[in-house]
């Protein structure tokens, strides 16, 4: 759920904390995938490119095809690559199950936030397994709900966290998926996989982090969980209120402290 | 709860789980701890020895004074220096609460897993700090049971690892207090803190650690609360059954994976 489910209709706040997110832990996710010159790499389930942007930064001389299945979430995407005058990025609207591409067509797929919210994401990797060249690399990076935790802890805040857990299980996806990526990427067939966590640890030594992952991520991606979490009868609106309270509060007190672990795999066809 | 509350009548089993842990993650936890030669550092709270050996291992030429409340544990601590030929290291039985030593006596203090198990752990560091010269600094190591998450889950799994964080809780003990220490030496007025987190996430690719830290350091641990556990009625017996063969079962499935995080933070008086 670190990108909506709803691919439609993606509010101005929600797009801006998709940006803020890919911006603050960009680094940490990001830094070990460059693609050489003139390489072909397909991302696949771009969103709204607030992976896409940094993406293609970090590789400014492979060619990207960049792929989702909203073609309102590809008009924003295009929209920001244009902002940010870069021209490495080809979009098109396809359906990971249904993918537009000759086999072997890839040098590289890449792919982030995207495997959890799908019921069958070990048949995703298999589908671009298929467009993937022989001895072509595989990046998937995904969050895991459960390697989330925080000091002070109240259960209005744990709960409303697990919310996002369980409502992500409602929609037929996977928000735990992060500590899977191995087996999944076996079960795939890839050779020489490698999973790596990324842990976002913040202290208030850590002011900026922990405004931009907390406050402007974190608190925002609960928040936005709000009205099904009410409706599913998870918890009760006072319950909440607390809950998300509590979550912003982590970011101000001096003794507030946060984890998160994201998880990257690679694999080779 | 990575070394047992119950500082007297350790049995076999529990020394043995001490020393393998010890072992699967001390490059993890020690490997940026190396003390000058000539300095005195004291290791507070050594138990039975498990961490010393590592700790004089890496710093063989700083003069290290162990100490803790149980003359057994010392006993055993002092064997296994014995064994390992290790000479800087000097043991006394002394309460952290009553140091029988001159303010400002040690150039570093070094303490790992041991805050966990104090109703007061904040005053803990306010009486090590006493016995530190200034400018000296103080590096403390605890786990964070709330870090815990594996693949695959069950219920069982999941009460049985909790039944290990609310029976701490129960004897007056934190298992949750990884993600406190930056606010915990921050309030003990140490400078230049940092904290880190070691994290530990091991899928089938790294069967030794698997082996050695899930099989033979967490299972054990785990296992060794069944009485308390069951005692205190927060699990019956064949749930309890089930959730320690379901955590067994992680080291032995393809697909098993499994995540635990260390935090390491250093203070400077």
């Amino acid at each position: 759920m670190f990108m909506s489910k709803y691919v439609h209709g993606y509010t101005e706040r929600e797009s801006q904390r998709l940006y803020d997110q890919a911006n603050a832990v960009s680094g940490l996710l990001h830094h070990d995938t460059i693609y050489p010159p003139g390489s072909k790499v397909l991302e696949a389930g771009c969103g709204i490119g607030a992976q896409t942007v940094i993406l293609a930064r970090n590789s400014l001389d492979a060619e990207i095809t960049s792929i989702d299945i909203s073609l309102d979430s590809i008009e924003k995407a295009r929209d920001s690559i244009d902002k940010e005058k870069i021209a490495n990025v080809h979009f098109r609207q396809a359906d990971i199950f249904k993918l537009p591409f000759a086999e072997e067509s890839f040098d590289h797929v890449f792919l982030c936030f995207m495997l959890e919210h799908l019921q069958k994401p070990a048949k995703a990797l298999l589908e671009l397994k298929k467009v993937l060249k022989t001895r072509g690399s595989l990046t998937v990076i995904e969050g895991d709900h459960g390697s989330c935790y925080f000091y002070p802890e109240s259960d209005e805040a744990l709960q409303a966290w697990r919310c996002l857990i369980r409502i992500q299980a409602y929609l037929g996806g996977n928000s735990l998926i992060g500590r899977q990526l191995f087996p999944l990427l076996e079960q795939a067939c890839f050779h020489h996989i490698n999973v790596s966590p990324r842990m976002v640890y913040i202290d208030s030594s850590k002011p900026e982090l922990m405004d931009s992952f907390v406050n402007k991520t974190i608190c925002p991606m609960v928040e936005g969980v709000e009205k099904q979490a009410l409706a599913l009868n998870f918890m009760d609106k006072t319950s909440w209120d607390k809950g998300t309270q509590d979550l912003h509060r982590i970011a101000t007190l001096p003794d507030g402290t946060f984890c998160y672990t994201f998880f990257k795999g690679v694999g080779i066809k």
